[in-house]
């Protein structure tokens, strides 16, 4: 089985290409040949299997084609512009996230055997005036080019899928925390910064109140979600090939709390609270609660709690001095 | 104010032309100039404003920069593939409905202010596992890729809004009966030709049975709530450029059975009972009940009734031989 992962050199790429390397095979299938694509040079893991790299433009036609043409099998399809970006640079965000998106679809299209596209969309697709809680069929109405742009992408992979051209599966993200190495440019990165700073001993700005809420899952559960978005049926997925993954509603309160839980008193005095009114805002029209029936009905997977999230951190990614 | 229509040969767009031209003003402003643009040479209606007509592609962007470019006021951009064309003919679909309504944002937002743009959206965008009644906040999962493409614009229309570059409004259309003319491509077609063909002394085949269920909506209907959508302010959309018309829910059956009240037995028995079993099914997967409360809170018109709509067609757009 040949796999390709675009967006390779991110966390969740690398933990993933790390993860098919540690195990060998997919949904029961012999890998042979993993590529990891991205705009940066991507690391490699040692694997039973051939490894390659590559380095390039996601909304480039004829480097996608070349990407994922001949024998390819499965491309997770994880590139993308994070929120903050998108927001600030348009036209980049239309480029990567919806054109990229379409790139992919149409290099797939042209295989000449279906491939599974696993697709990392987000909960960013809601918004707007919602109900209290986000059902799995509230209308996706994103109040960000971010999340316009992947619940444009979406609707592509149910309407390739259901022509035939690729075996899609789109999974919603929740914000994912804790995310490993440094702050990026999305809106929710300080909900990350606030848990892994502190425990590696820097001090991280929180720049919403306590009372702050978010729906988050950990990158275990993102890793899981990924693999079993694969190994499922296409006819799991019915008529629609995007699915709200599992997750948590914590809020930023309860985030500290834990942390204290885990690791005592000296890492929650490295959060220093200092409110920035835009990043408040954008939080405060974040979608928390969300009554996800679908995808835990489908199996994937959830958190146990906020405590196991940040044992996992510490476990799996925290870099100590 | 200068007001450019794309789509402006079919029947909506000659329809709205045309009225422009009788009213001389739009939303209670002068229209200065007025630009019909299509694939094939729009009809000139006369009008006490300046008028000229464009052919081109919709997707070509240096072709719709000059379209739209200088002091356009209003755009209504309704040209499309029809669904049955986009589904035989998937690379047509994305580039008309998808790309071209990307050029047509594009476009607008180029301008020195933000244009009004009026695009007209299905309710094919709506489709799948749905609820037995839509809602205004049911989510989109369109079955078709006319509605997918229709979808993934009007989160589109709703973003340029979100960041200024547009004031768009997306106007979900029910299905359109009575059409005049000739039978298109789109899947809905039959719908109009079991009424207009026997009352124009000519048979037609209905491909499926009475009991089949639509949402409709007549051309009146249709032009006023273009007129509406553009006298409405911006903030009467809220968070969602995109609004489902109100329209009526009629069966097959009960279509027929307004045409004989109204133009009694002859045409009726015109009509041609042959089902087509993908039509059929097509049909079946449609949703012809919605609960559009939105729509007639913003004051967007309805049809008094089946019969009225049969009256309509009869005065305004009846050929005989």
């Amino acid at each position: 089985m040949r796999v390709v992962i675009t967006g390779g050199a991110g966390f969740v790429g690398r933990k993933l290409a790390e993860r098919l390397a540690k195990d060998g095979q997919l949904s029961g299938e012999t890998i042979e040949e993993l590529v990891l694509f991205d705009v940066v040079e991507p690391a490699l893991p040692d694997a039973p299997f051939r490894v390659a790299s590559r380095v390039g433009d996601i909304s480039d036609p004829a480097q996608i084609a070349a990407l994922i043409g001949g024998q390819t099998h499965t491309v997770f399809h994880l590139a993308a512009i994070v929120s903050g970006q998108a927001e600030a640079e348009f036209d980049t965000g239309m480029r990567i996230n919806l054109d990229g998106t379409r790139t992919v679809l149409e290099a797939c299209r042209k295989l000449a055997r279906p491939a599974k596209l696993i697709f990392s969309s987000s909960v960013a697709v809601f918004g707007g005036e919602v109900p209290p809680v986000i059902q799995d069929d509230t209308a996706l109405n994103p109040q960000t080019s971010y999340g316009a742009q992947k619940a444009a992408s979406e609707l592509l992979v149910t309407d390739y899928s259901r022509k035939g051209f690729v075996d899609g599966r789109a999974l919603r993200l929740p914000t994912v925390v804790v995310r490993p190495g440094k702050p990026n440019r999305a809106a929710s990165t300080f909900a990350s910064s606030i848990i892994r700073e502190p425990l590696q001993g820097d001090s991280a700005i929180c720049p919403v109140g306590p009372e702050a809420r978010m729906w988050i899952a950990s990158p275990r559960a993102v890793l899981e979600s990924l693999l079993h978005a694969h190994r499922l049926p296409a006819e799991a997925y019915g008529m629609n090939r995007a699915v709200t993954l599992p997750g948590l509603t914590v809020s930023i309160g309860e985030m500290v709390a834990a942390l204290e839980r885990v690791a005592g008193r000296a890492p929650v005095e490295r959060i220093v609270w200092q409110k920035d009114p835009t990043i408040d805002r954008i939080v405060a029209g974040w979608c928390a609660d969300f009554n996800a029936v679908r995808g835990p009905a489908m199996g994937f997977p959830t958190d146990s709690s906020m405590d196991a999230i940040i044992q996992a951190f510490i476990e799996d990614d925290m870099v100590t001095a």
